[in-house]
């Protein structure tokens, strides 16, 4: 008998992004975001969530662009940091010693020292509420050298990233690697 | 400098979650999908993309409703089988052992042995190309009692859910808990 514990936000896992974008100077800005996912394969797509509030937001609606920044448990009291305090007070740059670096893609910035980025050209925008879900397109994926693999692919365990989980308001590493999937699977195909 | 990858869906963490649906005879299905994230805190919504030739895709446009229900790290194999297997050639529940049980609040059904549920209302159907996007408000979380904390909320390491990485096609567990979000960063506001 599973117990009720009302209408809330608790799937699991949940990721733990750097949003990047550029306001209409052309000053970068970055937040953390955690309602995210990839959500399309072709084309490549992903969402983010973001209250109206933050300066992100306008940033999005008027450059039609962001990134997606995936930082590393060593990144985490950076991410944290940029995820609770804002820009209109706080110089986010300054203080984490992060370098924006500008897409050739689309009119945004990425974060030099994250080891894996994603390039987005804003497609759809959903006002869900609080929250205002932004559809990119992935139009780039881009990594350094190091966190690659033989196939020439990101690993995770050499990025390092972490998840949040909701109704602890926690972080966590990612483990074990259990192993490929769409394979243990298919051994149930024959029970 | 980092090395171009080309358009793909390589955002890190992913969830993995099981969505479960009824078709038009009130027959459950349940099928594994990586492609999602919560997307709104008020109202609480949750986002998970299928391709159109799914048989949940039909049931959650005709229903209107579907759960994501969080499977265990014991339960991958079942839930690997869940995402590879069709319900057209295969009887999911009788392979699996799982138990469909029909939501009080929403025309769907969620999993008994899964510790933590979500029951969704759709709200928003966005066609994004090979995925469509189906946006569901959380109408209630359910939990097993065992897997919640003496707050009585969800506990991720009593849950023990686990995650996709896409670039490697591979799950991992999650790992050590890395403390409270939201605090960390705080330390960086007097620098």
């Amino acid at each position: 008998m599973k117990k009720s514990l009302g209408a809330d936000t608790f799937a699991l896992p949940t990721p733990v992004w750097v949003v990047g974008t550029y306001d209409d100077q052309g000053k970068p800005n970055i937040m953390t975001a955690a309602w995210g996912g990839i959500c399309c394969s072709v084309p490549p797509c992903v969402a983010v969530s973001l209250q109206k509030i933050r300066a992100s937001y306008n940033n999005i609606i008027n450059q039609k662009a962001f990134t997606i920044n995936i930082p590393s448990v060593d990144q985490m009291t950076a991410a944290d940091y940029v995820g609770i305090a804002s820009a209109k007070n706080f110089d986010k740059f300054a203080t984490t010693g992060f370098t924006a670096v500008k897409s050739d893609l689309v009119n945004a910035p990425y974060i030099k020292e994250f080891s894996l980025v994603l390039e987005c050209k804003l497609v759809h925008t959903i006002d869900l509420g609080l929250h205002t879900q932004f559809i990119g397109e992935i139009v780039d994926a881009k990594a350094e050298e190091a966190v690659l693999g033989d196939n020439g692919l990101p690993v995770l365990s050499k990025i390092n990233p972490f998840t949040f989980s909701p109704p602890e308001r926690k972080y966590y590493a990612i483990g074990q690697d259990l192993g490929q999937a769409f394979s243990f699977g298919k051994k149930l195909f024959d029970k």
